[in-house]
């Protein structure tokens, strides 16, 4: 197991957005109690244990936190202990508690840090931006695909902007909203995700709500980004882009299906651009939440790649087309070579219009391999 | 491409279920147009086409339906076109209306017409039962997990029962909701998924609603199982309880939430009793459906094959059961050796209690294996 600390200067203000999974674990009960002060200045972080389900979570939890709190001259309100790991497990309190006495004033590199809270990922995921004389750093974990036990999504967004609570949650919502948000793996959030965002102001920069959206947009969106590519099985990341649904919500909910249809999955992992099955998804998806009929399905245009597969209630697909966009997904496929690292390649995108109403909506997810089932089939004892 | 033609006895009554899905086929829009009058006499069926997406599809429908009324003299609009296999693709209308005619007058086995309705299916599927002197034969089609292009599922359901329309409709509404509506193996419901029952009074009998009931239930469910057993890539079949959820449809979702996990599936394919992943999903389900907040998360119980794993929020799960659990799951899993036969091996069971009120449900699904992945992942030109 590894303990992280990631400590904040004095005044920092923190905010954070939590799993909405009923059966969430003590670190996110512990978040809920304290994040809604703002006040949140130094978190340690475990892996291996996800303090889910073991009876003494909570406990645990405050435990570890106030070990924290001590070893840093803080108030406890102001610690939180984050876990993840296998769920069902208890934390291994006293040797935490022990690891925690006397820990450096050194700061470690980000990259160590990233790395030290990562479970089943293959490489350490950060990012960074800079804009307007403030600084944004970003760390994060997950491993997308596999071992769910393991692969929660814990989020740490640092900078340096001068900004009250308010503002800071308002933007920090919208972003996660548009960026941690849209990934969907295995179809199911975690009991442990965890996303938080701290200003410690030392920039001294006061900064508008749209100049910290930029500024926190472009990390958010590559550290999600790269929890779906790092997962061991992902050949493909895929791209659901639906246009033409005023409600954001359902527009959203029907890129989530398609890109969770394990049909969908397994023929992109085959580099096969399959409108059967994408049509096939959406229209299941549409009886599901679309109970009112508000969706005009007659009007639906579908592309892969940027080509135009089907409109008018038809496939506008020959031969050729299919060879090209087969060639094209091939293209597109990470090298396995290569696992573990990260791999610029580009997204498979699908492309769903049902008109020009409303914002279209992005959701990011894995195809679905051999690997996929290995990882997740293996017997954990 | 096989053709077959299921005829009643003048005088037969017939109801049907169609597919949800948004996006259905011309045959589902012609059945729809045709079933409500409850007068279907004669039924053609298809496979390797669908008969969706493809442009042409109602009046291609049409055009072999009123072949199908011209050579058996009955009025076109008792008679319907049924189609499964590839999305996209035009029916051969003008070969199948040659095929049609001069069809024999000599009535084919049960088991000829439910190998001839196949598509990816492994083994024909018929189910039949008797009770109070009348008599139901059932057959069905569906590969359950594999190439959903493909994989529809269609349902025939016959009896010799006497039966006005409205009972009829009524009681067989209720047993496909017990019985085809709660099997989920993809996910998806398809672009095609019809199940139709006819009863055509020659046994003279007429029956009550409970007799009735009782007639279909045990050869819908039988064949809705063997739908889920026969796709090539299952190994096991997994059943999941859902009691104390007093919301009928919000207590099937869960169901439908756990059975669909791909995490739940893979674990259960490697003969793991994972009750983290089932929490997971089970709480990413609530999150999603029980938006009031109903369901009491604190008096969830979770058994496995009957053992209990999970209670007042803590794992009930040592070493020693977690292997008896896994040997159990070990021998539950199918032959691959008699892949393509049917298999009488007992369902794994997963059961989630939330307290005692409400009827439990039900939902039937299968594994994820890597055939499941080698078989969606084909390429198909």
């Amino acid at each position: 197991m590894n303990l992280a600390v990631i400590e904040s200067d004095p005044g920092a203000t923190t905010v954070g957005v939590t799993t909405g999974n009923r059966f969430c674990g003590a670190p996110v009960l512990l978040a809920r109690e304290r994040l809604p002060a703002g006040k949140i200045r130094a978190i340690v972080v475990n892996n291996k244990v996800a303090n889910v389900a073991s009876g003494t979570g909570l406990h645990d939890a405050r435990t570890v936190a106030a070990a924290l709190a001590r070893e840093r001259s803080l108030p406890e309100e102001q610690t939180l202990s984050v876990s993840t790991g296998v769920i069902g497990w208890s934390l291994p309190t006293e040797r935490m508690v022990a690891a925690l006495r006397g820990i450096s004033d050194t700061a470690a590199e980000a990259v160590d840090v990233a790395e030290a809270i990562m479970t089943t990922d293959r490489y350490p995921k950060l990012a960074w931006n800079r804009r307007s004389g403030v600084t944004c750093l970003g760390i994060a974990k997950g491993a997308g695909m596999i071992e769910p036990n393991l692969a929660t999504m814990l989020g740490f967004i640092m900078c340096d902007a001068q900004v009250d609570r308010d503002r800071l949650e308002r933007v920090f919502r919208r972003v996660v909203a548009a960026t941690f948000n849209t990934i969907s793996v295995d179809g199911d959030q975690s009991t442990s995700d965890m996303v938080v965002c701290t200003a410690n102001g030392v920039s001294g920069m006061e900064v508008s709500e749209g100049e910290l959206e930029e500024l926190l947009l472009p990390v958010c969106r590559t550290l999600s980004q790269e929890i779906v590519r790092n997962g061991e099985g992902t050949a493909h990341v895929i791209e659901v882009h639906v246009r033409g649904v005023t409600d954001r919500e359902l527009s959203q909910r029907i890129g989530r299906h398609v890109v969770n249809s394990p049909l969908v999955k397994t023929a992109v992992y085959g580099n096969d651009p399959n409108v059967g099955r994408i049509l096939a998804a959406a229209g299941d998806a549409l009886d599901t939440w679309d109970t009112g009929h508000t969706v005009d399905v007659e009007a639906l245009t579908v592309s892969i790649a940027g080509r135009e597969v089907y409109r008018d209630g038809a496939f506008r697909l020959d031969g050729t087309v299919e060879e090209e966009l087969a060639e094209l997904l091939q293209r597109g496929a990470m090298d396995p070579q290569r696992a573990g690292y990260p791999q610029d390649v580009p997204n498979v995108t699908i492309q769903l219009s049902f008109g020009s109403s409303g914002a279209e909506t992005v959701v990011y997810g894995s195809d679905l391999s051999y690997d996929y089932v290995r990882e997740n089939a293996d017997y954990r004892t």
